[in-house]
């Protein structure tokens, strides 16, 4: 399949990603017709108000039956059920992916409930917000922010180019191209575990002390903010990576704990230097690229 | 002494906390006179171009030889020295106050060097930013931020009313009011802690792979880009106390470590509901007291 030929898409979960998803489809294809769902039914009342799908469905097999492109943007844990309901009304060649944080899970189950005449491939837009819901969707939420795409052999070359030229249409940086394995290990490290950092540090901290905080303290936590039911699912699909993770946070702040024991002011500003270099660099080369608003 | 008497203003330290405080006075009290001190010339010559001072000293013994009231606005580290060298200048009935993020030190060397006819009241206003250097000061950097105070008993009332009026005519919300002491424990926690961690997370991330990272990596770490220097002076002026709050940090993710590793989901949402709800609140009182923009 081309994305010329793209006539027919179906969003399940119509939340901040599925909503944003339908407003981007509908700026980079006009003539491709949107099909959403969501269980809850005012949920497809507002996503169908506020235009982010041409057509509400009351049922999973209906809002696939008609579908050349399947997206599942619904929270990672209700992933293998919709799997086992949409496998016998999906089309013959319909390619199904998910924009879920995780992709070991994803990937393994749409190999297994899939029929042989679908494909499923993993996409990790990392676009989103603290924000939940429909009404925050906005046709930019992904752009400018990478695309990791998890093939396996059981795919086609040709649904990766699909998938490819589908999320560059709708303004995304594509790439890197990984295994679903490596690709839950980095973004353990990048994401997983900010947000276990954010819970953490919020957690520890007194509410009325916190009051009195800077910009510092908020942006730092910023990401606490996320809805639980979300992080739940992501945190615990990818319990063993962000373990490992969190394992090494530790070890680096006891190593921390030690310098500031002895005072030793040389060894912390080095650690300083090395963040900010390091972060700097980041920045700089997030700029280059156009991947920040500068 | 009372704001309205105020005449002439001495500022120590011409970089963003220093230039922005020549701003915002200006706006508040367009009738004083403003002299500013850095010990580098280039410093000296851009402030007095970019307007932050009306007067530029080379000396500090000039700086504070006509001032009623002096802000230290260099860094923690260079107080001791400072103080050393304006006391046998300072004018009789001079109010002296620094904006460190530490209070325990500059208090103790205001009162130890300061002579008898002349006080130190410090102050920690909590507004800043991950920028550096007078060309990033501007007039409204303390709007809408606490500016915490820390007197002792050998203040007279009257200066903490002065301070109190003052950082309010620049925009801040004033208080609370505590012992340097207390000051330096709360601060340990919600923002050197921060700090600590921002760094810690860039230190020990994989430069590759942070370059796929999505916003959420950019806001947890932002303030790790900070100037070292001034950073360092913090951690090792509240290095105990800030070891202290890393051990409770580890602690915490120790907890969070075994929750991941027995995959205890009901445990996860319990964490992650409990600062979701911390934070949130958090948000909606500060928006609340107007000390963000809604």
């Amino acid at each position: 399949m081309n994305n010329k030929d793209l006539e027919n898409v179906a969003i399940i979960g119509l939340g901040l990603l599925g909503g944003s998803l339908g407003l981007a489809l509908q700026r980079a294809f006009p003539k491709v017709k949107r099909y959403g769902y969501s269980h809850r039914e005012v949920t497809r009342n507002r996503a169908y108000e506020n235009g982010t799908v041409d057509v509400c469905c009351d049922t999973l097999e209906q809002v696939v039956s008609e579908a050349d492109f399947i997206i599942l943007a619904s929270p990672i844990g209700t992933f293998e059920d919709i799997l086992k309901v949409i496998a016998p009304h999906v089309k013959k060649g319909a390619l199904v992916t998910d924009v879920g944080s995780t992709k070991v899970d994803p990937v393994r189950w749409g190999r297994k409930y899939l029929p042989k005449y679908a494909e499923f491939l993993g996409s990790h837009p990392m676009a989103g917000s603290e924000q939940r819901g429909v009404d925050f969707a906005k046709a930019d939420l992904f752009e400018g922010a990478h695309c990791i795409l998890t093939p396996t052999k059981s795919n086609k070359d040709e649904s990766l180019e699909f998938l490819k030229e589908f999320w560059s249409a709708i303004g995304m940086v594509v790439g890197p191209v990984m295994t679903p394995r490596k690709h839950d290990n980095v973004v353990a490290m990048i994401s997983h575990l900010p947000h276990v950092l954010a819970m953490s540090m919020v957690n520890i901290s007194d509410s009325e002390d916190i009051l009195l905080c800077g910009k510092g303290f908020l942006d730092t936590t910023r990401i606490a903010s996320g809805p639980s039911s979300i992080w739940r699912d992501i945190l615990m699909a990818n319990s063993a990576n962000t373990e490992k993770a969190v394992g090494k946070l530790i070890k680096e702040l006891t190593r921390v704990q030690k310098v500031l024991r002895d005072e030793n002011d040389k060894a912390i500003v080095k650690k300083l230097d090395q963040a900010r270099i390091k972060r700097d660099e980041l920045v700089k080369r997030k700029l280059q690229r156009k991947e920040l608003p500068s």
